[in-house]
């Protein structure tokens, strides 16, 4: 075992913790439950789950909208201050609450965790005695009604604000803004102006003085590291990497966890960061898929991967004909050495000939003939896989479980792309994620449950830090911008998204029918539409042919060895335009974040436009940063139109009295340079042999 | 004092009782918080508020939808079982929920608590091994899978059932199917069959086989008495019940609290149940407000009843003009007498000259000056009025307002209906029903708060029994369709509404402008469009004469007293209606309930049609009853068209292959009679001057 730490890894060493199930530290914070109602009522918190029951989503670096149903009685104004709190309970950050949804009461700050662990957040509401003597003093003095009364009353008011705990500067700034309210020298409306001057205002915005605090319940928050949001993501068979046909036997030899580690300064070039292997353990004999999921292997069919265990063993051994840990080790210290992390499968099945099965048949369903159960589904039966039955042994299945995962963190894996977890109890997963969040909170697990809306949301709301999603079938203009707003800000509280256009068992009807065009727009929207993106190798080959009647590929590599010639992915694929993809996406942290999304409207139906914006102060890099991504969704046609930008959503005031032609923002093509001169409405027209989209950074 | 028990009463006798604010009786039961994820996950349970901050809103008598979002891994089948529990924890009813969102995995069972308390519901999930077994092996068999091993596996699960606790005969026949899948004489589909016969599968529907039992936590109901619910209100002002111009001085003279009793057989004969009595207490004489609103008020103006407080007392004494306690006691039983109760209003503000100005100044605000504030509403004053500040003695408030409640319950008074609830403090709300709710759980409070959504929301939720709507301003087919489905699917755990076509304070422009036709129709749309309802007196008159430029009546009732001759209202007005109204609402527990509500499409966008069905299961009088209201919203034109009825919403199956003139059911207008035989889209026309609307009773 020999490679470098991970990045931004927190690990701790070996398997010395004892089984802790449910560690005290992954559990959230009380809520003040059944409290009464505040004297300043609060309700309706967001980003809460289930109240509290389990962690909301938040990201190191990620601006995070917090966000509440706050009013009162009467006419008096009200503030309200969303405040975050570190694993320690102390106070990070706060913001003053503003109101998003004028009529109906519902308030909204941003914050942003700087670092990973078990933070909280509350809302604190509060009455606000200078706001409402500022709105009565204004109306009344203008209307000549209690003058004397209002300016007397300020100044008590704003001594009471003076007397907080405060810098001296500021004290007297507030002290000397009561004094000018008798001063009778003046006249009452210029001491209201001079009393409530803007250095007045901006004060009390930061250091308000705040009556009748009314704090809400404090909810959790789990803060993973940027990671578990923001990653290029490249999948690999490695037996496929360097495998060839032997010229004597004719027979396909597999490569090696050896040969891949040769293939990974092409990804890393390509601008990837997490390079991910499907399952490398040893592979079941009995009941052997062939090619093309056939049910008899030929002799030489490699079985597939997700067959696992064998007589050289299970989940915890790698496949002799890909090497040893000390190939694995090699594989994962050449990652490092490249900027990339590893992920690893995590397909919780045995072959019949997994040493589990003889070592511990009660974790699998023993039929009333005695006979262990295949996986089906009545009437198909898959004979080369048995099931894990949970309920019979769960303690000694997690334990088992636990052991494997903790083998790969051990030899450097910081990622689990965990296979069909919906077929797994979730209580299961609940221990698991929970485990490993206590012991190392840097490991980042992927749930790759394509399945219905309850069950992706709660296996994300239990632990699971990024899910594979339905953009894989979300083809139209209005599907897409509407998947874009609900994984931004529907899901966001429970899922965090990865795009993948294709896998290893999905390729839809777009893409065996678009030909490049259809890899290169889908290669756009998920690079853009989601932090976290993905690809299945062969994508920069525009591999597209189906197996008939099936949506997957033809002689699918997880029943054979497949070799690619890459060096025709710069020349016939569209490796230049995905490494343009991931640069931007270094380059661009508005592109490594969920919730900044906005749709823009466009006069073509096949056109879809959206951004990313971030305003300075979310912004890593302390500048505003937006990408506006122009796609064209047609792989057959050029189209054009009119895109109608949002331009508050970009962060541009809209010039005053400005026609359709004045010049509003100067925008520059991050995939082949070109630079444009726009209005507030610039017309598009993308030609799909030349150029699909536009991901435009805005220089303004 | 003397008079009879309110009905449905529990009184417990005078002011004994110590200050408790918080009774923990009234508090909701903890609940799992931060459990782990169940085996079966249960989430989103409803009905619930803030995770069960405070109970969910529910109706002794009434049905109540409990649902919840349950799911599993893999593909075996789960059931759930809604779990209605009494008050002291045991189970009351339980039902098997069913899938109502296909795909998204939401369950639903509607249960019925019987008597008002603090009731609680869970939700139960399981897994179901006798639906798995059966869902396979009716496969596997027919496809000839597995046939031996189906049959006997299918012997084991069926043995597990009988072998739970269950009565002989049933185990007998679980036993019975059991044994029939080995005979071998038989075929095995033919085993299959007999095993699962539907005596079988009904007696496993009761009584399933539950594996893996994974309960929610327990969420509170409170449960309270009908009248929460439905009601028919009548408001008065008693003062100008017999009030008459005294020929020799050429005043008017103030009616009474025993002329209001005269007029109580009237008001019963209409079919109202609550008579609502606005304030009755002293009324200042500073700043006291003139007819029609004005600032100085001639001698002989009585002022508005809402300037509560003279030196003949406050909240807890009586107007010297109106009598005496006993006077009081007269109107209270007399109202009994004649099957109604008595609302009171709570006006929580004083007039200069209420006692509590000179014995508590400190509960008012004081101004710089130190004056005491008026009420305003910069930059207007109303100088008739101190407002109470909550904050500088909440314990003595709490205390005053406390005693002055109880006074009135000593006094007979079991609803109180409270004016501007949303100018006090929620806390001191809070308290307020909390500590009635367990010392006086018959008493109702209705909120009059005409403001934005959250507060009402939040009124509701924290124990105000009723609500005042925006019904008075829903006036398009749109808006009222909407409105109805909203009150009854939407905010129904929070708020009971209450639909009113004016108040002494509203007339809309459609009120002011529709003639009698308007005050028909909206008198149709409040009684059957919500199970309570109320009018202010003189709606039966139409009196609809606007006060210039306002939204309110003319010579407003509350700064004069207002002789009304109601022989006119049988001949001149509406009080018929009126009356066939409140006597449908009797007969009809369709018309008393929240949640039955259904809209059917019309072809006309001048035709509103929707229904009330209550299933035989939900309905008192163990029968079905189908109420279906088609109105004319347009007060000035005949209109007709088409209604297509919806009759799975009113629990009619659609006869196959019926043609559009195929009888399907017979209505008959519970306002004149007229009978109709209808198909499934009946053709309707009313003229508003002779049939505004029909109110149909589906006799089948």
């Amino acid at each position: 075992m020999s490679h470098t730490q991970p990045p931004e890894s927190t690990r701790t060493p070996g398997r010395a913790a004892p089984l802790t199930p449910w560690p005290a530290s992954a559990r959230p914070p009380a809520p003040a439950a059944f409290a009464p109602v505040g004297r300043i009522p609060v309700v309706e918190v967001a980003p809460v789950i289930e109240d509290g029951r389990w962690p909301a989503k938040a990201t190191a670096g990620e601006a995070l909208p917090i966000s509440a149903t706050v009013f009162r009685e009467g006419h008096d104004l009200l503030g309200a201050t969303a405040v975050l709190l570190r694993p320690d309970g102390s106070v990070h950050s706060s913001a003053r609450m503003v109101d998003v949804a004028p009529g109906l009461d519902r308030l909204e700050a941003w914050l942003t965790p700087d670092a990973p662990g078990d933070w909280s957040f509350r809302v604190e509401a509060w009455s606000d005695p200078v706001g409402t003597w500022i709105h009565d003093a204004e109306v009344k003095i203008e209307a000549g009604v209690d003058v004397d009364l209002m300016l007397a009353e300020g100044a008590v008011v704003l001594t009471r604000a003076a007397e907080l705990e405060r810098p001296a500067a500021d004290r007297d700034l507030l002290l000397a803004a009561a004094a000018v309210l008798a001063d009778e020298t003046l006249a009452p409306g210029e001491r209201m102006v001079r009393a409530t001057s803007e250095d007045v205002r901006s004060l009390l915005e930061r250091a308000p003085l705040r009556d009748a605090l009314s704090p809400s319940a404090t909810y959790p928050l789990q803060v993973d590291r940027l990671k578990a949001l923001y990653g290029s993501w490249y999948e690999i068979f490695p037996r496929s990497t360097g495998a060839y046909r032997d010229p004597v036997t004719g027979q396909m030899v597999s490569g090696t966890l050896r040969t891949a580690a040769e293939d990974l300064p092409r990804i890393a070039d390509l601008g990837f960061d997490v390079v991910y292997l499907t399952p490398v353990h040893p592979i079941g004999t009995t009941n052997r898929k062939g090619r093309n999921n056939t049910l008899g292997a030929e002799p030489g069919d490699p079985g597939s991967p997700y067959g696992i265990g064998s007589p050289e063993g299970g989940h915890d051994a790698i496949h002799p004909e890909l090497g040893t840990f000390d190939d694995f080790d090699h594989f994962v210290d050449r990652a490092r050495g490249l900027g990339m992390e590893v992920a690893l499968d995590v397909a919780l099945q045995a072959s019949p000939d997994h040493p589990w099965v003889t070592e511990h048949p009660e974790w699998f369903t023993t039929r009333a003939d005695g006979s262990i159960a295949f996986a089906e589904n009545p009437p198909k039966k898959y004979q080369d896989i048995y099931p894990l039955n949970f309920d019979n042994d769960p303690e000694g299945i997690y334990s088992a479980v636990r052991d494997v995962l903790q083998t790969w963190v051990d030899h450097g894996v910081t990622l689990f792309r965990v296979d069909n977890p919906h077929t797994k109890p979730l209580d299961f997963w609940h221990r698991v994620l929970t485990d490993f969040h206590a012991r190392h909170p840097e490991v980042v697990f992927l749930a790759e449950a394509f399945t219905r809306p309850a069950m992706m949301r709660t296996l994300g709301a239990i632990g699971f830090h990024q899910s594979y999603t339905y953009f894989t079938w979300r083809n139209t203009k209005e599907e897409l911008g509407d998947y874009l707003l609900e994984v931004a800000h529907e899901t966001d509280t429970h899922m965090r998204p990865a795009f993948w256009p294709t896998t290893h068992d999905i390729l839809t009807p777009y893409m065996q029918q678009g030909g490049a065009a259809a890899f290169a727009v889908r290669a756009v929207l998920a690079a853009t539409g989601s932090p976290t993106w993905g690809i299945y190798s062969g994508y920069e080959l525009v591999e597209n042919v189906p197996r008939p009647g099936a949506e997957e590929q033809v002689d699918n590599e997880k029943y054979e060895l497949k070799a690619r010639d890459h060096s025709q992915d710069e020349v016939r694929g569209i490796a230049p335009l995905l490494r343009k993809l991931n640069v931007a996406r270094r380059a661009h942290p508005a592109l490594q974040r969920l919730r900044n999304v906005a749709l823009h409207a466009t006069t073509s139906d096949q056109i879809l436009a959206f951004s990313r914006h971030l305003p300075a102060d979310q912004s890593p890099t302390g500048h505003e940063d937006t990408v506006i991504v122009v796609a064209n969704l047609d792989p057959f046609t050029t189209r054009d139109g009119l895109v109608h930008l949002d331009l508050a959503a970009i962060g541009i005031d809209v010039p005053t009295g400005a026609g359709p032609e004045q010049h509003v923002l100067t925008v520059r093509d991050e995939l082949d340079g070109a630079v444009y001169e726009w209005g507030a409405s610039p017309y598009v027209r993308l030609t799909p042999s030349e150029r699909t989209a536009h991901v435009l950074t805005v220089l303004r």
